[in-house]
């Protein structure tokens, strides 16, 4: 399959033995790649983590898409196939003009995370927890009224519970106290189905339950994702055939040193080689 | 006084009617901002906030010279006589550089801060507490032990300190809560000074008071830095002789409306214009 790649107009070719691309702010998105790995343990990816420029959750509307098409432009250096934006902020404001602009499968976190709450709910009731950037674009509110009719959606901005994560304060009293705040509207609503609409939330499951309770059904979109992106490769009919073991390449723009030694915590092994962009 | 700018060689005119320059990685240097209005009531100041590759704090030394010099490089084109780096991250790995590379007077919040808490300290035991970037760089602990003989430096890293700031929760349990975490080991250590080495913390001092007890001293650098801006114009005799209102220009890469809605929070007034930069 050929086809031009957006303004630049370059040709991009997309063949079975290319990549997965996937990019995020900054670690919070190997979380999707780790589930990736899983539902597609034959295909190639290559993670591209904007260390330098992390966090995508405070900055505008404007300044995402920038990064965004940036970060596209980057990967389709690296023979990608399709392109995964496991960034909730970047699939809430860019996605659409991703798909516009880039002539190749480009799959957002939102919309198979919606899918799978929106199945789940028995009360109608879902509470979205996010970044500002994600929770003002109102793509999650927009997304379930979209799918499903008379569902009342709960959301919430946590702005401290990315830099929490990325101090590894994953459980304790601090951030049972900070979740408990942020919470407060969310329990109110009597929600029976709660959407971790950023990447880095899953490593707060623990707290989030302990707050919540066990009734409420916590919806991590790696998983939803991952199965989003292997129906789309069987369709298109770009799923890797070769048998030989896949390959895995990490690029970010800072950090390389740091990102090695976080993407543990995240991928549950060692990685050896992170190359520097921009 | 006609310079040289650095590599690129662009020829730089000092007048006393020029702008002093202020540039931080977002908000926090409106804390050194205010305290020069007072110092220099007369002087022109261009302030610039890189609000779109906020914080620098968790950025490598390469990532934080190359930010540093851009916003320099973009300072230089509001007819500035001087620069002051108000961001710590910055003046801790940077400074040398900007020296160097730029020929106009760069003045860094590092080296002021040291002498007044050097000056107050009685037990000659001093704390910093600053973002992680500021304290790998060790540059607070080398400034002190050049300064004076014999003084014991205690240094932690803050990393929720900025988060927990600009999301505005100055006070309360949560702030509180980790606070005491992180000053676990300054407390330990009997410090009788602490450095406030990042420029949104003088927004905590009621809870870090709270915390250390009132014969702590909390040195807060916007003060000193802007008294050595004072005397080095005055020694390269640059001080501002007009006796029109001075003017107030503020430059943000992202979020300007953003900035605007905080910025009182820091002067303590509201501000009109918010131009974008990059």
């Amino acid at each position: 399959m050929n086809v031009k790649v957006g303004q630049s107009m370059k040709s991009v070719s997309l063949k079975t033995e290319n990549a997965i691309g996937v990019f995020d702010s900054g670690l919070g998105g190997l979380t999707v790649m780790k589930a990736l790995m899983r539902v597609l343990p034959t295909e190639h990816i290559v993670y591209l983590g904007d260390t330098a420029r992390v966090p995508y959750g405070t900055k505008s509307k404007e300044a995402i898409i920038r990064f965004s098409k940036e970060n596209v432009t980057e990967l389709l250096k690296h023979n990608v196939k399709i392109i995964v934006v496991a960034c909730n902020s970047s699939a809430s404001h860019a996605l659409d003009i991703l798909q516009k602009e880039f002539p190749l499968p480009v799959i957002g976190v939102i919309g198979p995370g919606v899918r799978k709450a929106v199945s789940l709910t028995k009360n109608k009731k879902i509470g979205v927890i996010a970044t500002q950037a994600t929770i003002n674009s109102s793509a999650y509110n927009d997304k379930i009224q979209e799918s499903a009719a008379g569902i009342r959606v709960t959301s919430q901005a946590c702005p401290l519970f990315v830099p929490l994560v990325e101090e590894g304060w994953f459980n304790g009293p601090v951030t049972k106290s900070v979740a408990e705040t942020y919470l407060k509207n969310i329990q109110k609503a009597g929600v029976d189905t709660l959407i971790l609409g950023c990447t880095h939330y899953p490593l707060l499951k623990t707290v989030l339950t302990k707050v919540l309770g066990r009734t409420v059904k916590l919806i991590d979109s790696a998983q939803e994702v991952s199965r989003e992106v292997k129906r789309v490769l069987e369709e298109a009919n770009l799923t890797r055939r070769g048998k030989s073991q896949p390959s895995y390449k990490f690029l970010v723009s800072d950090q390389p040193q740091h990102f090695q030694r976080l993407a543990k915590r995240f991928l549950g092994y060692n990685i050896h080689h992170v190359e520097r962009i921009y």
